[in-house]
């Protein structure tokens, strides 16, 4: 919380929004945004890309919150939900929904700044994780495609494993492409021509 | 919490350490074990295996934060930790150190329970995405290792990819192992011979 931050409150309640916001200008010079309906919440974090959503909602049904931690992005950013009541249930949908941090009847202005900076930290923890995983299925997939390719050249050429892959890395230079997408191309024009 | 979970509670106060135990003891039925000191967790962990750990530490140094995560065993159980002040490379520490839930000034007794089913439920997600990340990675691994033993055993006996594929998978079938495994085993032999 030492950086500025792009900061988007959803609240309706206009003194809690006061206090919130007070507890957010003494932790930092923050760009905050005060949402008192959620139905604009899509729309607005489209225009304004918050690095943060905190959500203050009293009772929440289970729907809402599924609804309300989806639309403020939780992949895209950190989302602190603040609740008055809960049950076991609706912590795990918040929590399964990406919510960075779930907090029943903890909004007290002192506490603000340490959750927020905890919803931060996890949220990047969990990004790196998401990344590292999407990056090795990335991988994965690539060799996948890679090894089909070179099958259909090898069988359509009468050649050896690493002449098909000779092949395939030369026309990738060629073009100016990566191989796994040469690779793809190939293997998607044998589906259809084949 | 409705199951009865094995729950590990460190406190060197005795007055929080009953405040603690009490809350819990109104949240559901647990086993629940108190610790004063922080130096036997770990020995105290691999007796009693808890499905989680409760750390409640007034004003940690960061060595402490760090030592006392990592005892606790945050990869196989959640890990709750409470404290009365922190900052935020503090905050960051915790949560980098694979702590569910971080809780600053927040021991209430009325709270614990909420905490703790927050903590679980993020627990179990953040295990799912390593497990599935562990799984890719082995998977992509195992795939490597295939290539390199058809490699091989096609360059070692002058055949084309299908008939070194179609070898490997009889010395699987013929020996009950894994493919992956008799990959390894020929990749491992033609280090050391070759």
């Amino acid at each position: 919380m030492h950086e500025k931050l792009r900061i988007i409150i959803v609240e309706r309640d206009r003194d809690r929004a006061h206090l919130i916001v007070d507890a957010l200008r003494e932790a930092g010079d923050h760009q905050i945004t005060v949402i008192g309906e959620e139905s604009g919440l899509a729309r607005r974090i489209a225009d304004i890309r918050p690095d943060l959503v905190l959500i203050d909602i009293a009772n929440p049904s289970r729907d809402m919150l599924e609804e309300l931690a989806l639309a403020s992005g939780p992949m895209e950013r950190a989302v602190a939900m603040f609740v008055d009541r809960s049950d076991q249930g609706l912590t795990r949908a918040a929590i399964e929904a990406g919510v960075s941090a779930y907090v029943v009847d903890g909004l007290r202005p002192e506490r603000i700044r340490p959750i927020l900076d905890a919803a931060i930290a996890r949220f990047h923890m969990f990004s790196r994780m998401r990344n590292e995983l999407a990056a090795t299925k990335a991988a994965l997939e690539e060799r996948k495609v890679i090894d089909r390719a070179k099958g259909l050249i090898m069988r359509a050429k009468g050649i050896g494993e690493d002449q098909a892959y000779a092949l395939l890395r030369k026309a990738a230079m060629d073009q100016g492409k990566r191989l796994p997408d040469v690779a793809q191309a190939i293997v998607t024009a044998a589906e259809i021509l084949g």
